[in-house]
């Protein structure tokens, strides 16, 4: 069996080293040179040849540093003759640019999807997309973990009666459902209006709420704004706590002032796939890096990756047997 | 200016009279053999040489067959020196298959997308994609229409009073909720789950609806197996009459039995990007040939096709001008 | 070394059962579903991961269903990390779309090559294709089997006295000549004409076959057409008596009927690279099964396919060794 | 419109020049050097912006040479931002190299195929490739051109009274059937083997020769030796003169000395796609300049190109409509 | 002819107006957003469709970011149907990123090129880049322009007496020793060692400069550190007084301070391909926004952009017939 | 581990028989085949199924021939299911077209490295390319090996007292740089001017040579036409001893005669990169086989390569650790 090699872009050092621990080999050192007309170069210190290279790196801020060094980084490791590489992304931030929602616009999601591609990936490992349909955008096989388990088992460990998972976007709130299911809630979910003057706003709440505690639930929480909107048109219908769940908890801006003392707020859980923001000790972080060394570790012994989320979500289940060539749908 | 060139697969040919009435341009001869082992062959009977070839094929049943015999028209006219050649696809069925629901499943959207290229596809045009995730699937330019305007036309020509939209899908609610703006209505969506023996069932109406009429708003309808489940749903919560509208009206299987004479039913409006089932008179089809027609035209003559949605969806609208480099979302 | 993981399609999962039951290794599940829109989607039952996949499917009615649920199954063995997927097509049926025999037509042969290596097909393996030169279509390897010792096999073992290999097809007798070799015959062909109605006619025979009996050699029967027009035509040149002997034996359309009470036929022999077809217990099948099991654990085991060959097709047996740079040819 | 602008490389300047006459363009210049370390470097003389460029260059001897030199003049147009890049291959010699006939061997036609589309061809044009099947190993469109309508006007000028076609290979007899059908003759063919130290020959002639003229069609005839035991073996079948007629008349090594001679040759004819032998006045040169002018034309203005060959060859005519999804073939 | 739509990035509006003043054309408008997650996204907000589209941009810190905003531009351009999209690159700064100096480094420069045609760009035209070499990164067309006629123009105004041209850096002196013939002046060069430490150090000068007044240039000026480094050995052997003229002035870090008041520099002369520095009057810019505009009307217009350098670089002169195959070169 | 194949063209048999003796394997037979029509064909003669194969051809003359049979090779392999193919190209003579130099100009060092990926290679080893830059060209891995230590070897055999190298091209001078490092010396440049008439000649001597020995340094030398020019300029400026070397010794035309009885040259060194030239026994040939050799197996057993030159050049130097995003440059 190949050697892995595990490298660490810039943006997320703390999560390669609990990944290499969780995997039991060391995290590999590289250097990535800024030239003083601001290019960045990437040289991995590490032998690459013939072995199954991971470079861990989510895509967040700044975005576009963070994207080009693990460019730069694939690129190195391809050019050394690596068996396989796998650009492990926790965080795949472009995934929110997955429509053409306007007239001659960037598809920043399949873009950069294919920017991977050229510089030389084999292997995309990355989690909870913005849209499932995201995964499609990549022309390389991707695995596509998910943190719902996590989040989910961080509630079931207190009291969820009188709850109910609201998603803020009804016209993708499939993560949301799916959360609803595994928590036996039932689920609501804010209906978005584009302004005139192009900004967003949640305009109404449909699903019953009244009464309820809400476990808002969000892929990514970067500026917290919406949130804060979600939950005024909560209190407008009946809600007075609310958690906060999300998978990507980038909080920039001033997003730990606007969430960590808002009034309605019992409690904001999220993940590693993100560093933390400084000055928030309350802020509960669910750590996923054993999920990823998990799937690096099934990938590299060739096992099932899918059976890791037995349970948690049908989408990754093991499939049953079915007749041949039945008929499904409707 | 190069000169149009327009052929039909045998998939809906009296669409593409219609488009070729509109654009005041005959429909060129072609044919589609079929050889005694089944494997087809197409023959282009006009002049593609240096010419804009668009080929009008909407993935319908028997649906293997007519993506073939689109593929090969495509590589007839791509070896026949077409300077460009455009696919147009009014309904795109793979669409639906957009992501990877299950583990080792095949993602055929992405799949049938690439097929294409492969061909010598140049661009395509299409209408209400399932979801709008799957333009960026395609690696050519892609010219998505809406049927929502002129579907909404339909329905305002009615009294909406006491109306609410309902999406079968709480995950994939975005045209719902779009059409609820259109018409200036709330909007409602079932919740579906997927049951332990791969049955998906809508157990839930996430929403407001006792009392309303609903206005049942689908992409696609094929066995109209699901239409009646929510109706089912919808009754439950007190819903006595429904229209039902979708884009896609293939009402395959016993489809026009369930949906012709079931006593919630007030209405059925779909468009011709599919050809109309047999023996249903009432079913109230809106022509879309207008629409594609136009779309070609502006391509042809390098004019906007967003502008053809003006007022209809903020997708497809002229963008508006903001300032440089800002910050939006949250 | 990595695990061999076979799966079939629909089209003909005896033989894969026969493939895998000479391998020593067991037939791997796989579901295909058709939804109500008669699109199909693929899901693989067994671990893929960084295993050599095979998928089974010879290109037969429904031709375009059985090359799309190919196509997905690759897809799916691609998205599933697969380290190298082998598309085991025992009859490549597009293989006679191999030319450009009247203007602005498709070239099928070349586009479904194309499209299976879009798919993700890293090497196939084919029998017997339509002619020989269609092995450059594709840009992936392949490994070309033949069945011609088999069939060889099956008449060494009668008379062959007064015997003449007749080709239905002068312009394409490669096969035909090699196996007149193997049998140690002559040969001879019919020489066929396209009619004004774009009939193909067969209006002589070239070659001397007075009083003899014919043994009429062909890649492909479907409807049985041509070889019945061959065999009026042998008539016409004092043949009595012909066996018949084709690669893969469709035997579509009534086809079974026209040769089965032939009065000049003595005996039909064939392949199973197809299901044979039902009600003709009489049609001998000689089962190829063991050479696709050999060639693919050659293939895996990283042995030389071609030696399967020797002494059957100079086009296969390994080869003699020459001095360097030597002149060739005339 | 686009300007044409034609160059030629070094293999054939007076072919280019004549086709350049007919199309009343001038022939523009170019260089190409031969460093010191024997690399090539093409340079082109003339403006190539946005105009459409073709490069009109055989495959002739020194063989590796003319490609290379073919490849970098078509790097330098695509480099010089031409508008599209057409190479005008007269004798397409690797075609030749159509089939794997050994074991590990390159397959050359495809390869040729594939090195000129990387080097930024946008079309072949090309004339009687060996096989037709070899259209297909090309990325690009292909223009296949015909000189069997010149030929035959050769012939027909004539008396054919008891003459014959003769193929030298029955396997691969397609042009000769057809040349057959022109000339309203029958045909024959040699059957060759291939003997154990690797020497063709041909040991039997297939199809009645007794006492007939035979014309011997070839596509391409190099050093001749082919064509005289094709004449040695017609010769013991009663054959005593015999017209030679071929599309490519290299005439290598001593094919001049062998066939200017030949007792049983009344005739030599051929065509001007590669430079004709030095010393050989008799021999007959059909030009296909004209041809080659008119295709050019043709697709330079957008007219069809397969009805320069009305009533030559039905691979070549204008298609005929027929009924749609009609069954063909046997 | 298609009409020309120009765009600029963020990176340097100013010039994208200045070339805009010289076509003749107005700039168009678009807008690129910051998510709030830093993800950019880019908007057209003029039609592209069928026409050329040019978008300018060079790449100026912040690089990655200016690097993106283009990928996107060209990313939307292209989905919105363009033509043809030229990225306009003044300063392609990544070309210092030209070869592997070190084990396991990444190559930025062929990176970055290759990034920039997989979003779809049809051509480049950039200026002087870091080594001519990097042409060939490029898979696309570029059109490479020169500003050493600009500058060479700006020192003939003076007195070239007793002057010597100096290039920092011996291993890549191609556009000194160019500068030094249209000036008629003599060459130096900086002998460059690479350091222990990674520092690099100019430990020698080769060639005679010993009291003579030194033209220093070089490609590009970051922070100065080089430059003062080499006026530094200068002085060693007897240099007194040195202008320094640089094609991209970025003047980055505390460049504008550490050369402002240098006490050998008579003067800095640079050109606007990236915005000049703040604060600092005395430096002499040279425009080139009039060689882009010539260059881009002539591409328009299909004329030759290699005649825009007669006389200044025989790179870009126009070239002389010579006779065929000749032998070049020792 | 895969078993290791090598095979060797037909350029340099005897290099390739001393790399394998190095490696402790066996040269494995080929045969190569010219047509009568003068194209190629290749036949490897040893099973390559998942083998790690590789092919040894410098590209010397007949270099278009010698390019051909590489690629047919490569071509054979991959048909054959190698595992990997590596194409061993010790001078890769086209490296020296390598940038426009004059308008309309074929770029044939990136043609050539992307017909070498066409033809289905997946990594080059290679020698002292003609600039550094070239590594560029190449989409796959490249392993870029010096001579520079080898020939450093010889001259520290010797006495390097008021000795200096020279590089024959001040534009392109980085090896000789380096050189002089590696040998504690000072290093001077020729200058070449490109004449009105298309020759080049070094018309001036950078750097100070004055009664020094020169030790010469090019990467090939074919005519020695340069050399011999720069002698002269150097004999100009008071050097009366010359060494020579040079890493590709072609020796093309009459080089021989020019360099072995020239006045001013003490010695020729050279290596086998390419066949010793003819009947000079003077002339010093260190091999370099062996460097190749180890770079193989080092390849093969996934060891690092670039240690291999540990002390050599920093180029390949193991890397040190710096820290992360250091700022570089100047």
């Amino acid at each position: 069996m190949r050697e892995i090699v595990v490298f660490s872009g810039s943006a997320h050092r703390e999560l390669a080293h609990d990944i290499c621990d969780a995997l039991g080999v060391p995290l590999s050192e590289s250097v990535t040179s800024r030239f003083s007309n601001d290019c960045l170069q990437a040289q991995l210190l590490a032998n690459c040849r013939q072995r199954d290279v991971y470079i861990v790196q989510p895509l967040v801020p700044p975005t576009q540093d963070s994207l080009m060094e693990l460019l730069l980084m694939v690129d190195a490791a391809r050019g050394a003759s690596a068996a396989m590489v796998t650009a492990v992304i926790p965080h795949f931030a472009y995934a929110r640019s997955d429509k053409k929602d306007a007239s001659r616009i960037s598809l920043g999601g399949r873009l950069v999807a294919d920017l991977i591609a050229t510089a030389g990936v084999d292997r995309v490992i990355t989690m909870n997309l913005h849209a499932p349909q995201v995964h499609g955008f990549f022309s390389v096989p991707v695995d596509h973990l998910t943190s719902l388990g996590e989040l989910a088992a961080h509630f079931r460990e207190g009291d969820l009666t009188g709850s109910v998972v609201v998603s803020p976007d009804l016209g993708n709130a499939k993560d949301a459902t799916q959360f609803s299911r595994l928590l036996g809630l039932p689920v609501a979910a804010g209906s978005k209006r584009r302004l005139a003057d192009d900004r967003v706003v949640i305009d109404s709440i449909v699903g019953d709420v009244e009464g309820k505690r809400a476990i808002v639930l969000d892929d990514e929480i970067a500026t917290g704004g919406s949130i804060v909107e979600l939950l005024d048109r909560l209190a407008d219908h009946g809600v007075t706590e609310a958690a906060v769940a999300c998978t990507h908890g980038l909080f920039a801006g001033n997003a730990v002032e606007r969430l960590r003392g808002h009034p309605m707020i019992s409690e904001v859980v999220t993940t590693d796939t993100v560093p933390p923001p400084p000055g928030w000790p309350a802020l509960k972080v669910r750590s996923v890096a054993g999920l990823f060394a998990e799937a690096i570790k099934r990938i590299h012994e060739g096992e099932s990756v899918s059976s890791l989320f037995d349970g948690v979500d049908p989408t990754h289940a093991p499939p049953r047997q079915r007749s041949l060539f039945e008929r499904v749908g409707g």
